[in-house]
């Protein structure tokens, strides 16, 4: 088996180390990720400028291609240029900090395996939910035991896995829970400062808020202490709202 | 009417203008935009620098505030911080260029008006249909159309309208489609070079490909001379793949 792995934080991260650690033996694992931190650039891509890569070594050893871009462009510039065939399943994380419920739109680890969804590729984001004092091995087992079971059984078509994992010791996981994509989200405050030459700037804080969370809601079985596994796609039509909307828009239809 | 408009062309862009103009009579219009070029950002968000805010004029009258960071972040800054109200409706373009099928994931100028519709506010993004030569006053008489029809008739709730307009002139538009996100997409190719102290980089190209899109997809129907208008929302959950998942994930439930 033919594994790409990616992430957001960097090839230089303690998160893609343990990755590629607890999987490196289930295939020929190829690391392309970018040369420094790209978190919550979302699905963000480069047109405007060339993608430059560079050899990274740890410990030694040829561990993966540096890219001077995006997580997504990781995925698309090693599937159609870096790799003589395209993988069999594309890996992005361990992510340093959860990616769930409406962040998961900011977040480039999750972008990272859209892209291989994109391309007909399997592919599973995996984060673990802390920012500090990361239990690695946990999430690193947990992503290595459904690397296997996607082994055994694919996942469903045009689907990647988004999965979360609890910053607590593997023996304490409560066991997994498919979930849905959850409503919480930052709710943002601005502190505005001036700068010594009077310009006004403004730094993004906030803190994060449940909103109307269903039960079966991603952040809902982490606090819990579950494994959150999400099926996601690309499509973003509301197809709900397809009805009201045809009512809506009648009057232009008609003409 | 408090509108927010907001584009990923920056704010000297003319489709920015063209929306203006055609709207500026039918309410309060307050314009944040970033302060250059930001296309192909997806829903990237600034999270580990401040955002610096100018004041921009045009033809020697205020314009609006440039944002040195991303369109999600003009959104959030102008809702949270910049304006002394929310908006009622935050507007997106005009956009050069369709934002269509796949690419709607990549799209700067749809992610300023889903971060609106985060917030809980009526959003709308239109799209013009061409990188050449743009017909701006076919796509602006659309704009204000649908402008008025969202004060006659809200949209239905957590959805946001992606407005594509053919680049023909107004009066041989066909008529308006209710749309699905199409397939659609560009497939990729990288030129390699190497640059004169012998550094490999890569060069993003690539086509439009049509993927077995439906008759009601957004691309479809623009190209045979209809108004597309897709509803959006943000919540990635693949539905009907998580029976499967089910299955799949049966084995970790259980534990």
């Amino acid at each position: 088996m033919r594994i790409l792995l990616s992430n957001d934080d960097g090839i230089h991260a303690a998160g893609i180390s343990a990755m590629y650690q607890a999987i490196r033996d289930l295939g020929d694992v190829h690391v392309v990720a970018p040369e420094a931190e790209r978190s919550a650039v979302g699905h963000a891509i480069t047109l405007s400028n060339p993608l430059k890569t560079k050899r990274v070594s740890k410990n030694g050893e040829f561990f993966g291609y540096a890219v001077d871009g995006m997580p997504a462009d990781c995925v698309k510039l090693a599937v159609t240029a870096l790799l003589d065939q395209p993988p069999d399943l594309v890996l992005s994380g361990i992510n340093l900090g959860p990616n769930a419920g409406i962040n998961v739109l900011y977040s480039g680890t999750v972008s990272a395996a859209t892209e291989g969804t994109i391309l007909g590729i399997p592919s599973m984001a995996v984060s673990l939910a802390t920012f500090q004092d990361p239990l690695w091995d946990t999430a690193a087992r947990v992503a290595r035991e459904f690397t296997l079971r996607i082994l055994e059984q694919n996942i469903p078509k045009d689907t990647l896995l988004n999965v979360n994992v609890p910053n607590i010791p593997y023996d304490q996981l409560k066991g997994v829970r498919v979930t849905r994509m959850g409503r919480s989200r930052f709710v943002e405050v601005f502190h505005r400062r001036t700068d010594p030459r009077g310009n006004e700037y403004y730094w993004l804080d906030g803190e994060m808020k449940q909103f109307d969370d269903e039960p079966d809601s991603d952040l809902r079985v982490l606090e819990e202490g579950y494994v959150s596994i999400t099926p996601l796609w690309f499509d973003l039509t509301h197809e709900s709202a397809l009805p009201r909307l045809k009512e809506w828009a009648a009057a232009f239809e008609k003409k």
